[in-house]
């Protein structure tokens, strides 16, 4: 297998884009990855898409081939390929990118992520990411995305005893790093007192603990690592990916305060990477809720299972602590356009390898981890990344 | 890059299935398969699932952990992953499960297809099936998915002299075909004049040039050749695979009676393999619409552009003549469920190479092919196969 590099990243702006279609915010994410490249339309080989649920946000499926036609690239026949696994689409996208450089099927391959979820209503909406769960044991009877993720939040309380302050603290340093990121939907700075007082949308979780509904796109350029310096004076390796799976319902699990998914997935990404949680500068994981965070620091090891809301308190994940834990703001505040969180979480490990993360950088960032999550945890992918 | 080999095929029964949910369907062909390769789950490493539109069919997305869950995999936390490309879903899922076992990355791999269309209305399923094509500027004005392919065949007919009978002979072959399997949803012969007779549905097409909606799932396992013979007496080589892509909209291409993505996807594949198209025994291509296999053999290089009308009259494409084409009775008699599609392509190639396709064997098949389209051709994917 070749060793994979990216070589150029692009991203819209999250948040509620009304004033553009799907298309258009998968043409402008897809374009600035390939400017930011240097190359051409002519070098490209294939397309990939991490997309959650077009057929349902926007009547229409088959959207691979529709992208690579909207951005310019139908001339050329390349081979488009949509993904999905629900909020976790990007990110297997993203997987599928790199086995098809690593394993030498084509050499530039673009891989891009896009969802427009707000040109509908915001119940349906609902209605439609409950689709990640399991439909007719969960979501027919009315269990929504937050709702099963509050149980989550209970157990982990009655387990761990972490507190509801501690949950809140993941929304307050998420939108602290989200108000240093131009992209970012949320740019505002909250306090503990605000989401404490929020409106509750799931209890223990109130509408700041939810990441929100967001339209978006990003998108990223990978080639073989030996011939990434003739286009990119810094180009980002891909060290590793991993995937695991598990029951779609939580009720199935033995434990619904452990992702095996997630634990399986970084296992494997670990192993091949030759890396610890400790060797990881910087990490985006997969926060659509402040409860999904504390599961993913601690099922990804950076901190002792049931330790994830003490560290967050202590301040370990906030920017230049122990480990940097979501410096675009995280779904939380970075917005959550499902099909391209994967993607838009591998943006921003790239621009923090590179140096180009500006008022959120990582000091000395040199390892960078990127955690995506399917639905409650049927789906996780990690990729970690490196500079070469 | 490893030779691979399908050791295993399991398929459900094509149709109006309503006493079966899709989990139920997918559960019915994945063990099959398993059980045909006589593998133990504990082997699986991966599963790959091609469905089009479970969102909307079934109000249920992230499938491909849900049906891992519902096999009996869920335990052993295997990466799952959906792929979508309208109808052509199960090709493209299954030239990803090729190249996860091609490249190394997984050794055993399940691929299935499967798609549960008629559990909503007629009307509904058509407009979920026009999402295959360009929803902003053909569906959106009422173009149908049969009106976009009676627009191709008006066309070839006009360019060419295809006349209406010999696009009705398409169907009288496939129902004589599907009459002899077991697992088709059309299993009467039709007479020309049936064709001729039957209601309009988008001048020239009438219902029975129009492939049907279906339930119906299929499933195939997969490994290193080179191991294959410790499960199978009989595997069969996938030989190579192909993808290519189009414009979305019609009124983009040069020539809407050329697929340029079959011509790109059989180049391919056909290079790969080192053969030539005379080589290929059975086949076994997208007839959505009559007019879509007429296209088909001629952008596959079985005959020459524009006598593919004229080469159904001759009978060439019957089974047991020139080159068996549909034996399984395509999609028009066999069924459509989209997703499943080009997984239930490659079951009948397995089982006609291995001889097991009863009374529709081709005799002394070698080496098959299947063909598997998404929309009006912004998607195609090629495979070919080999007796070992």
């Amino acid at each position: 297998m070749r060793e994979v590099a990216i070589i150029g990243v692009g991203e819209t702006r999250f948040g509620e884009v009304w004033d553009k279609s799907f298309r258009e915010i998968g043409i402008e994410a897809g374009l600035a990855a390939i400017e930011n490249a240097g190359i051409t339309g002519k070098e490209i080989d294939a397309l990939y898409i991490g997309n959650m649920s077009a057929g349902k946000f926007i009547d229409q499926e088959h959207i691979a081939p529709l992208v690579a036609d909207y951005v310019g690239l139908a001339n050329a026949n390349i081979p488009a390929t949509r993904i999905e696994a629900a909020d976790a689409s990007g990110g297997l996208a993203l997987s599928h990118a790199y086995m098809a450089v690593s394993s030498g099927v084509h050499d530039v391959v673009v891989v891009g992520g896009a969802e427009k979820m707000t040109d509908v209503g915001d119940v349906q909406a609902k209605e439609i990411l409950a689709m990640s769960a399991d439909q007719e044991w969960e979501s027919v009877f009315g269990a929504t995305f937050a709702g099963l993720h509050a149980m989550i939040a209970r157990r982990h309380m009655h387990e761990y005893g972490t507190t509801r302050e501690q949950l809140a603290m993941v929304a307050v340093k998420n939108h602290k790093h989200g108000a240093l990121n131009p992209k970012a939907q949320f740019r505002r700075e909250i306090t503990l007192d605000m989401v404490l007082k929020a409106p509750m949308v799931a209890s223990p979780l109130g509408i700041f603990d939810c990441a929100p509904l967001s339209d978006g796109s990003a998108s990223l350029v990978l080639c073989p690592l030996k011939i990434a310096k003739k286009y990119s004076d810094n180009p980002i390796k891909i060290a590793s990916c991993g995937q695991g799976g598990d029951y779609m319902a939580l009720h199935d699990r033995r434990d619904i305060c452990t992702m095996n998914a997630t634990i399986i997935a970084a296992r494997k990404a670990l192993k091949y990477a030759k890396k610890a949680p400790k060797d990881i500068d910087v990490a985006e994981v997969h926060d659509s809720f402040t409860i999904s965070e504390i599961l993913a620091i601690e099922d990804l090891g950076f901190v002792k299972k049931g330790e994830g809301g003490k560290a967050t308190e202590d301040g370990v994940t906030s920017l230049n602590s122990d480990i940097s834990v979501n410096t675009s703001g995280g779904l939380k505040a970075h917005g959550q356009p499902v099909g391209a969180v994967g993607i838009a979480q591998a943006v921003e490990i790239v621009l923090q390898l590179r140096g180009e993360a500006d008022k959120r950088q990582v000091k000395n960032a040199e390892v960078g981890l990127t955690h995506n999550v399917g639905g409650t945890g049927a789906t996780a992918v990690v990729h970690i990344f490196e500079v070469v």
